[in-house]
């Protein structure tokens, strides 16, 4: 019998027998606007699931550390414990609708260098824009650690681009999050996913991504089909 | 006649005959939580134009660049014109209610070194917290003039918690803005009175500040004349 640590709003984390490793189960639920918005989509789990295997089996060849292991099943995986930094790491290459309506940047700018933008991991806050003093006064994380999660965010983000340039897809901007090893080292956790990307058909513009759900401007299992087809074919 | 520049929601910004430099009318207008709430208090424009005074002349005496000439009238005072950057540079020595409610970090909490906080003066946006990358891409600011800035602010932050001290209150954080003289040299520019600094009686922990308006527990008129007394005592 597997024992449930933890149930976010996307996946449920299950001890092993193995010490320092879990199981992320990948759950059917969409939530958006901080789970104001919340609906089931049979499938969706198994995609997120997948979609993730190969994203992190990508930044394995270009060297980036991350968590994962294996994949177990259609939902399942394997990763390697981190303590969580509850930091929610934001790269953006072009400006968002969330971003125009927050600080009046015209969706669709282009930054060059990306911009980094850091978040509080906090439901009951609302995950709020903090800076670096901020975080170093919220969580268990000092500057050096800071510049080193914000260099590893801007390497991610450049392996990212080229890696679903191959299958036709811009990547618009995106959030991921750090943990801590036992030994202390800081590496690439949690999942990279249509969830937690925005992610444009290079041709068609179409977004093929979870603003679908959250602009109710698509179907969200269609498109996250679309993308897992393409990975598939390219490997 | 004197030509209106422009009006803001605490003063009225007038040419004058000569070139870079300005008159500031304060109004008797106190506006909080972005001019949701709005009242006219008889005799405010006076204490917060009469208290700046006393602050920018004692910034001088320890070496601190400000806008700051001369006291015209009870309302009025000259300074030098600059273009304001829509920088609004808050330093916090402890968390206010404010700072609670967004980051969960108890009121009281003192911070050591300050905590050094930008916002975007935009009324439209309300005035939303940003990064330095941020700031890059919003204001013709760079990163080096971001540094500076930040030390100019840890500086005043000394020398006024020095300065409240002699007038028995402490100095819990305030906001400052910083413009540019016509050759590029920032200096400090607008006002530091009690609607811009948070001031607490060392003694009673009363509040002498703009929180009695917002929070509506006490008289603006009574706790500015407070303030603009010990200030006249002191000199
Ligand atoms: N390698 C890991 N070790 C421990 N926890 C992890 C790891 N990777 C991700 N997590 C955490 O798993 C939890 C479940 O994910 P999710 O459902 O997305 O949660 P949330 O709703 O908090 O975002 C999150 O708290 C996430 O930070
Ligand atoms: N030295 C200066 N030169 C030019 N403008 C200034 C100077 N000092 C302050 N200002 C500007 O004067 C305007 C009027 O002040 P205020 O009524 O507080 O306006 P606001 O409602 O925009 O905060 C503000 O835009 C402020 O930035
Ligand atoms: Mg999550
Ligand atoms: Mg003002």
């Amino acid at each position: 019998m597997r024992e449930l640590m933890y149930e976010g709003k996307a996946k449920r984390v299950y001890k092993t027998e193995t010490d320092g490793e879990l199981i992320l189960s990948y759950k059917d639920d969409a939530t958006a606007f901080n789970g104001q918005k919340k609906e089931v989509f049979q499938g969706k789990g198994r995609f997120n699931n997948l979609i993730t295997a190969h994203v992190f089996e990508a930044l394995t060849k270009v060297g980036i550390r991350h968590h994962f292991i294996e994949t177990l099943n259609d939902t399942e995986q394997k990763v390697y414990q981190t303590e969580i930094i509850p930091l929610e790491v934001v790269v953006r290459n072009q400006a968002s609708y969330t971003l125009e309506k927050r600080l009046g940047i015209k969706e669709g700018t282009a930054f060059d260098p990306p911009l980094v933008e850091w978040f509080y991991k906090n439901d009951a806050l609302n995950d709020p824009l903090i800076n670096d003093q901020h975080a170093q006064l919220l969580m268990d994380v000092n500057s050096v650690e800071l510049s080193f999660i914000k260099e590893a965010a801007l390497k991610i983000n450049a392996a990212l681009i080229d890696f679903f340039k191959q299958i036709n897809v811009k990547l618009i901007d995106f959030k991921i999050e750090f943990g801590r090893l036992l030994n202390g080292d800081i590496i690439l956790s949690d999942e990279i996913s249509p969830d937690t990307c925005r992610l444009v058909d290079l041709t068609t513009d179409e977004h093929l991504d979870k603003d679908v759900f959250r602009q109710g401007t698509g179907d969200i299992l269609t498109v996250y089909q679309k993308i897992l087809t393409r990975l598939e074919e390219l490997s």
